[in-house]
């Protein structure tokens, strides 16, 4: 069943290429699959009791004159039952289930009883009976009112009906007779009502919609978020079409910028699209982990200044890299750089499958690159604490149940020419009358085989993407044997180079059972840093394919702390198969050496040190970063200090 | 005049040392006797003048029916009244001034009319009629009557008058009533009140007052303070005796510590003061700046994890300094060792100089080690918006005012064998029948002569602290010649290495005229950090004498970017004496390279960097710290990434 994922830009929206339908693409193996299993059985009906008990629901059960009580947790506690009734909603399209529409129907009846007659509908303002919009710059309203309408997309793509998205319309509608010139000027705080009226107009062609989102990407950046914080922290410092770089708030700016790709995309403005171009850049060059993590400062949850890059500080929160995933795809689609792929991989193997556990059910806020010997697990957001059900601030569970949920709709995209494929996972996608199939270890292994099973007549172009880090890929055509010939005889070819960093293209007049066979060189690697990050220098990091390794406690020596290692960037690294791992993975061991500090010698009060003494010789155990803290909370780091 | 200092311990403290009275010490030049006269004539009237504008002495008028409106300001907004009292009332001890007196007056008259009939004093609970000690850990009821009480016990001991100590007891004898074990348990979420309290049961010898203090250091630890924050920030999470290290909130863990110490001293608690110099020492090592600031994270205000000291994101508020100061001279008194008065000099020079501009009325809250190139100036304690008049939370320019006006307190001290000289100033000292006079150009140059004026019959020890870092330093002791007598002949000595990081003493019977000159090797040196800090990693510091040096912008060579630099560390460092410059300085130039970074140069998302460009020659600028941003607040570092 071929419905529409995530983004769906209109037949005029100036893209180069377009998403292949979340419902026409597969992943039917593999670790992502493993995740997805698990977000539909485990995690979307574990946060459904956590939205019970945590009274978000109860919040919308009072405004509907169903109970009665105050409002219970945050401002933004809707939002949070709108993101999980987006996953739901994907989740539908996935597999269809009476149960799981019993619940999104009986949600949507919720909602629809708590909005007020106007389509206004925050169930924490109108229970708090707060002048409406008055705190915009906290308040969250447009923040909810854009959850509730993504999810309201989504309902509408995978099931065809209208409930929710008739909710979703009243609460537009009402949006668009409040605000825009010449109405009610104000932005709300926390972006992603810009993302959401641009999907709403995709889905209803009602052009105000569209509108409104692109009023509020051209008004932000005037400095007129006042009351609260600074304005960097709310991204309303600098317009948005002159902004150079991004700052404040990491899931706020992404959102924002996600949005104004979207309008740009719609509107047809270069200009724009350029801006956020130099943004991105700027992020993906000066103020983002190799994890892919955004926000470096827990302070404000903010991107921090170029290079500051602290691994022990790191605040990399799940939610950011999820933004950064929606950005980065919409990039993707409207500049057809693979660079932007090469983004979504790292942001998603690295800073948000680190963000959930391989159960499903227990999510960090925080994903950072170390976690120092003798840390105090001080904040219930410390990843000291390892990760936990649910949080008081709980904007991360259903993010990444959505994220899950949709995750085919990140998979590989078309155009007139043909199909490009983005990411790797064992599946099918259909592209029109081009089917094939996709069978890989990835990210374990590099070898990927796409089948064709259907193709249209005539010539048709399939493009592979080739990582910028796949130095050395290959690629061979093996056309389906015609009867009584070998296959891959006269027409295939051997195995010729590639070039990372883009993507290789084969066009031809494919026959079922043509194939063609992608070898990434996925080996151990060690990366370097830009020499600005202070918080990197003398180190390197470990990295195999697209996955980050970490070094944690529990896999070094006994008596060996973690900040007393170092690395021996001369030596071989070597891979250990471990099935019995974690899932299965790849274990690296490295050549290194531990520094052992005197700790009780005199202390030195005036700050000055010697040089260590001698490391001794040991081996380092690396591990894949994002399933870190799966056996414990213990002392952890990605970037290790050189012999 | 003598009158006791910021700290008098009782004849029965354990101490091993006790201060020279702060009226029997004087600071006669030298840059700071500069400070403390523009603290005096400049930032001290201007401080009234703030207090008046931000309405901090409104709220005590509407408190006293002599105004009407509603509280303005933080909750704590009553202590920064105290703090500027505290610094009035010393600054009388210095030298006695009329409207000064009546500025005291006026104010200590507004506060007792200001005062509940039961003592209770805080205006703007008062004001908003809140249940008194309902939120007590985030009202800072106790913080403010401590700073009040600190007030009166410098007022009573500079002016010998009881007004503000009358108010001050009414104050302390309804806490002791309210508080203790029997009564109200509950804790202040911000120390103070521990060392206000012992204070004024010196002054009073009250010793309700010093059991109350011990009830509130024995009782702390054993997250009890709830409502708010983790308990960590409260410095809530283990128990005084227990902890092995400082976390939380900087300002709040070192003013715990230093009542804590006080409460050691006061009842003899050898293993209170064990479990302190535990305590000061993981501070010390490894989690304090080379400028002595404490404090590395900006949410929370707090301390980090051990080593974790990133310096672009270095809190260390002055306040933190300023406690540090407090805390260290109460360890130096019990303990009798220099490395906590080389501490004092450390945070004295450089972390709470660096909070003040050289005019005395401009102020750092935060002070970094480290401002980036293109940083985003993105709150208002952003140290890239330079030193400013006054701040929304305004702890910090009163707690300057009051440290200069008491910084005579922390400069020497005596027991029965004779005197102790800790931090070197032009000046003169009066220790009982003893008294010396001293003369140095300290920090500028190391040679510290020491005249004695007067003495006492029989053998007296004088004590000169050798800073740890003076290597090479010698001390000659030059008798004052018998009539017909060449001075320094028969009983003198030549210059005597002494050692650094303790006290050279001598010995003798005393006569005036005799001389000692302690001669210290100011000279540029490279400072290099524990490798565990991973934000000095591959760097040194330039320090010169008790100073820090760092690199700012405007001293650099034209397009040069300050996180381009690179220190040669084989390269001599230089002298120029700059007296026309930032009222008179030693700046030092180094070798060293600029790497210039091709940043048009195409994105490599993959995050994998190439190593950089050879380095330029070019020759590096280094001032002193404490004196950055005098020029404007453009980008500068302390650590330097070495060639």
């Amino acid at each position: 069943m071929a419905y529409a994922g995530p983004v769906r830009p209109t037949d005029n929206a100036a893209v180069v290429w377009r998403p292949v339908p979340a419902g026409a693409a597969r992943i039917t193996g593999g670790p992502l699959a493993a995740r997805q299993r698990n977000n539909r059985t485990a995690a979307i009906p574990a946060g459904l009791k956590q939205l019970h008990e945590a009274k978000n629901i109860h919040n919308l059960e009072v405004a509907a004159g169903r109970a009665s009580g105050e409002p219970i947790g945050p401002i933004f506690a809707d939002s949070d039952v709108h993101k999980w009734l987006e996953a739901a909603a994907w989740e539908y399209g996935r597999e269809a289930d009476e149960s799981l529409l019993d619940d999104l129907l009986a949600l949507t009846e919720l909602l629809a009883a708590a909005q007020a007659e106007d389509g206004y509908l925050d169930s924490v303002v109108q229970l708090r009976h707060d002048e409406r919009y008055s705190e915009l710059h906290m308040s969250h309203e447009h923040y909810c009112a854009g959850h509730l309408i993504q999810a309201a997309v989504a309902y509408s793509r995978t099931t065809g009906r209208t409930e929710l998205l008739d909710v979703a319309r009243r609460v537009a509608d009402h949006l668009v007779a409040t605000f825009g010139p010449d109405r009610n000027p104000a932005l709300d705080g926390h972006p992603v009502i810009e993302m959401a009226l641009v999907e709403l107009y995709r889905e209803t062609g009602e052009r105000a919609y569209l509108d409104l989102a692109k009023h509020f990407v051209d008004t932000r950046g005037r400095a007129t978020i006042t009351g609260g914080r600074e304005v960097a922290y709310y991204s309303d410092r600098v317009p948005v079409r002159e902004a150079t770089t991004v700052e404040g708030h990491s899931v706020r700016a992404v959102y924002l910028a996600a949005g104004a790709a979207d309008v740009a995309a719609e509107t047809g403005d270069a200009e724009l699209l350029a801006a956020l171009e130099t943004q991105y850049d700027s992020m993906a060059r000066q103020k983002q982990y190799i994890t892919g993590g955004l926000g470096s400062r827990w302070d404000g949850e903010a991107f921090g200044d170029p290079y500051e890059l602290p691994n022990d500080r790191a605040y990399a929160e799940t939610c950011a890299a999820i933004g950064g995933v929606q950005w980065a795809w919409r990039m993707l689609l409207a500049t057809g750089k693979a660079s932007y792929a090469d983004q979504i991989e790292r942001m998603l193997y690295n800073g948000i499958l680190s963000g959930v556990s391989l159960a499903g059910t227990e999510y960090f806020y925080v994903n950072t690159l170390h976690l120092r010997d003798g840390f105090t697990p001080d904040h219930d957001r410390n990843p000291g604490r390892g990760r936990v059900g649910w949080f008081a601030c709980a904007c991360c569970p259903p993010n990444v149940m959505r994220t899950f949920s949709s995750l085919e709709g990140y998979l590989a995209s078309t155009d007139a020419d043909g199909l490009q494929l983005h990411q790797y996972v064992p599946g099918r996608i259909e592209a029109g009358e081009l089917e094939v199939s996709v069978e890989t270890e990835y990210p374990w292994q590099g070898t990927i085989a796409v089948t064709v099973d259907a193709a249209p007549a005539g010539e048709t172009a399939i493009s592979l993407r080739v990582p910028e880090w796949a130095d050395g890929a290959t690629l061979r055509t093996i056309p389906q044997a015609e009867p009584g010939e070998a296959q891959g005889s006269s027409t295939g070819s051997g195995p010729e180079a590639v070039a990372p960093g883009g993507y290789a293209t084969v066009r031809r007049s494919w026959r079922p059972g043509d194939r063609l066979v992608l070898e990434l060189p996925i080996k151990p690697r060690l990366t370097r840093a830009d020499s600005r990050v202070d918080a990197d220098r003398g180190c390197l990091a470990i990295e195999r394919g697209p996955l980050v390794y970490a070094l944690e406690q529990v896999d070094q020596p006994d008596g060996v702390k973690i900040d007393d290692l170092r690395l021996d960037p001369t030596g071989e690294i070597t891979e250990e198969v471990r099935p019995d791992l974690l899932g299965g993975i790849v274990v690296l061991h490295a050549r290194g050496g531990v520094v052992r500090h005197d700790d009780s010698a005199p202390p030195r009060h005036d700050h000055d040190h010697q040089p260590d003494p001698a490391a001794e010789p040991v081996e380092l155990t690396a591990v894949p970063y994002h399933l870190w803290a799966h056996r414990g909370a213990e002392p952890m780091r990605v970037w290790i200090p050189l012999l």
